[in-house]
């Protein structure tokens, strides 16, 4: 492609809204361009790289053997209704009423229909296992869309669903994709890690893994293992328990005032004790009901284990009003004897020496020993890990990363085909239902993940597999016709040998020439210059920076070993 | 592809619904599923021909250095107030609110959006020309979705833009475009006309073409030159004008009675004279003007060439109270001496001896002759051809055809830009208008019009560059060892020879097989049954029906060679 014709205009300065790395980058460097808020246009260097991020999603897709469709954007709302994911949705996803007042979303996923079509399609148990897919454009209304292709409103995502007779066959299928997906994010050629994650408001209990690459400006927190490769989401992320206080030496627990002390914080300062040596609870209203979670000083309370433990559908702090009246003490003045339920985390026992606000207002217990000074009647992980804990694997620290989400596995179970009656009948004849698996894959998040990860401060470094052109051909002067007859020579016998060439042939001072090839970010660039009359040109790495200066004979020879 | 493991549901049955060859044929093949009204699921093997058709469309888009892009679905409706087009599309487009209650619309259509990026993007004449092209789902909320893929709220499309300093370079693209889209057609094996068309809503005055495929199902007339390459489509179609009569035999003109006759056909009986003989005028109000429109009584008004010379926006047939209102008489009754403002059809002049409605009520004037006996004061075109009407450029006879309208390519001139006050600087520094033109081929549509154009009363006729599959291997019966042998052998060595095959390798009756092979209609069909045991296969051409009874070796050859 000549860059003269080619439709791109690139920036010098960074837009005024685009705060994190590959959303300046990719607007600077011609990729995208916003129509509206988190609604995105792919410019011809940006679809380039689109088209080749989703082409090896399919090749993989293919190789394990799922089959590809196109299911609707445009879909009627009963089914979200009958799924119970309309409400669960609620703004966050378009609605509208097509000219007869029927009511329809756009998908921002795809399991209510993908299942509405299985329910129609599939009978019998030699129908399955069975394993679809699509990409395609999805929608959806995020209340603050930002972050460039990070978080917006109309995206492109690869979404598979697999149908099973049985959990051992959705194992495998889960298996196969967790695989592909690893070799899908290796031929892209970025860091990832595969992490232990919630399932959160799609469903289904079975297991479900995210695909994060590492990027400080991922939204995610990833608790990795800094030796084996255990990781999880924050949510999800468990750690060793921590070892039992002994607390033989511990004097006898003693009230203490403590006056206007609402905050951990508060408490620390007027005792000169450790947040680690406070034992706290933590009111919540849990379906109504008002439930107190004791944990560590320096824990937090982890929201989604709290609410797997008391298997309830709506959980929210209590407010101050609500703590005063069920719990009986004004907020930061609850302890572990509170006439309410108390749900324990396990690493309470790892208090020899504690504080706790088990007195009357404004005042303290000090010397208080969990199991001696009260009971703990239900024990549990229910706090969140921090750096430095023990890998419930190995035992060494875990240490936090920032993560971009850009894939999600769940093992969905009967979550939606019992919502949709799915069935299938066994070789007994009997009915019998069908058990799911689903799969996405954010394509365009892939893409600013990439530009994330792989960048530096003069622009975008490619990785081969995606980038829009393997090759960068830069005449240094129009004007010089040695350097034009060498440089469109060379570009043709590229061409013809297939590499993908992109040919900077125009008229602009060198300076702007070369800015703009490291800005776009190209792995290979060959400047045909002054050294022409020698006959050489100088050969660069993107990532690395070498340069070798060869002549058009190496450079060409040494150009195909790069990008075969 | 084993067919074991096929997501296909193939139906004996046509479905109630489906009325076209097409839609019954894609359903039944098992290519797609209704979700709701107009809107369709692509199983694998639709979407595999899909595929194969947007490769095709994409390769010739390249060819002529269209570059692709992909602008977004979700679109503010503010730029479609802008264009004036978010009245004239009114109901038929999608629109939704988002959640922070700003208009937004589904896009039909990308005039506007591309307009608008170009409006930021290009400065200078030497960014232009420059065509952007894209492939994408649209969205059109149809009054009556119908025909299967025909009429349909959800579809594909392929939709170009290009952009220029000047209406011969916009000519250029447009002949490129034409050419290439030609060269589309050719290679999906079609039978299509490109007709001149008008340019309808979407404006621009520049000249358009529609490529129409010729097929019974078609919802569009076009007139086609029996002996020329003239087409047009009925709104746009022009003929030679009919010779002007001589009248200098006809006699005087004479009231006679005609009570009761409301129709032309009424007029015929009681007077006993054909239809040409008559002299009609039809009465409409043009952007509330009453215009009467002079024509022989077996001829209608072509209303898109009345709206062009009249020049107006609004143009309806008047009711039977404005009729009397304003030409004075009631319907019927009206004639070239009306007191209103008449167009005359040029070929009125062509009755030598006429009967009009120029006298009073319950009568009519015989032995009319057009210019003797009533002045003509506008004669133009204002007809719609009929077949036999002498074509303009050769002098033949005209006949009509039905056609599916696939493509639709517009010289739009300035329309958008003036709309966007889109502009370039020119080599002298001086800001001129941007002209623009625009290029729809609908995907999906093809899909359903090679269907329609190739099929006969067993099933589906695939042309080999859209075939789903290239190759069918029917395994009779996956008892018979010889046969599961020789056919799992033919099944690897086709696939490694590059060959697309699918493999009927399920346990089913041999005409259960058979029929599904034939509805499916892969190009060749190679059957391994009882012969296997003499070493020997049927080859079957799904086209001709050719069968040859081969070796295996003879076998593999000849497909290779079909299929090349």
């Amino acid at each position: 492609m000549r860059q003269s014709k080619l439709f791109l205009n690139t920036m010098r300065e960074n837009p005024a809204d685009a705060e994190i790395a590959s959303h300046q980058l990719m607007v600077r460097a011609g990729l995208i361009r916003q129509l509206t808020a988190g609604v995105y246009t792919f410019l011809p260097l940006g679809y380039r790289v689109l088209t080749k991020i989703e082409a090896i999603v399919e090749s993989e897709m293919d190789a394990i053997g799922a089959q590809e469709v196109l299911l609707p954007a445009v879909q009627p709302e009963e089914l979200w209704v009958q799924s119970g994911r309309s409400e669960t949705y609620g703004p966050d996803m378009f609605r509208l009423a097509d000219r007869h007042d029927r009511r329809m979303v756009l998908g921002p996923t795809h399991e209510e229909v993908v299942t509405s079509l299985i329910n129609n399609e599939v009978n019998s148990y030699r129908q399955l296992p069975l394993t679809l897919y699509q990409i395609q454009t999805k929608f959806r209304d995020e209340v603050r869309p930002r972050g460039g292709l990070l978080r917006v409103r109309e995206f492109r995502m690869k979404d598979a669903y697999s149908f099973h007779t049985s959990l051992e066959s959705l194992d495998e299928t889960y298996r196969d994709m967790h695989d592909a997906y690893c070799k899908i994010f290796e031929r892209l050629g970025i860091l990832y890690r595969a992490v232990e994650a919630d399932s959160g408001a799609i469903g289904g209990t079975g297991g479900s893994h995210e695909f994060m690459v590492l990027s400080d400006a991922g939204e995610d927190t990833v608790a990795g293992c800094t030796h084996c490769d255990y990781s999880a989401n924050l949510e999800k992320a468990v750690a060793t328990p921590l070892a039992k206080a002994d607390a033989t030496n511990t004097p006898r627990a003693t009230v203490v005032p403590t006056p206007g002390t609402k905050t951990i914080a508060d408490l620390c300062q007027v005792l000169s004790v450790p947040a680690s040596s406070i034992i706290k609870v933590v009111v919540y209203m849990a379906d109504g009901q008002a439930v107190g979670v004791c944990l560590r000083g320096d824990h937090e309370v982890n929201e989604a284990k709290l609410k797997a433990v008391l298997d309830v559908t709506n959980l929210r702090l209590a407010s101050a009003d609500e703590v005063l009246a069920r719990a009986g003490k004004r907020v930061g003045f609850v302890g572990p004897n509170a006439p309410i339920r108390i749900v324990f985390d396990r690493d309470v026992m790892s208090v020899a020496d504690g504080v706790a606000a088990m007195a009357g207002e404004d005042e303290h217990i000090i010397h208080v020993v969990p199991g001696r000074d009260f009971e703990l009647k239900e024990t549990v992980d229910i706090r969140n890990v921090v750096e430095g804990d023990a890998c419930p694997r190995c035992g060494e620290a875990l240490a936090f990363y920032n993560g971009i989400e850009v894939g999600h596995i769940f093992k969905l179970g009967t979550r939606y085909t019992d919502a949709f009656d799915t069935t299938y009948l066994d070789e007994k004849g009997e009915s019998c239902r069908i058990t799911m698996g689903c799969y996405g894959l954010g394509t365009s998040r892939v893409l600013a993940a990439i530009v994330e990860q792989s960048h530096d401060e003069k622009g975008i470094i490619w990785p081969l597999s995606v980038a829009p052109y393997q090759v960068h051909i830069v005449l240094v002067s129009v004007k010089d016709e040695a350097q034009v007859k060498a440089s469109e020579s060379l570009y043709h016998r590229l061409l013809a040998a297939g590499v993908e060439v992109l040919f900077d042939d125009r008229d602009e001072r060198p300076g702007v020439k070369f800015n703009d090839a490291d800005l776009i970010g190209l792995p290979v660039r060959v400047t045909v210059g002054n050294k022409i009359k020698d006959g050489q040109v100088e050969l660069k790495d993107r990532k690395t920076g070498e340069v070798q200066v060869l002549s058009v004979e190496e450079a060409f020879g040494a150009v195909l070993g790069m990008v075969k």
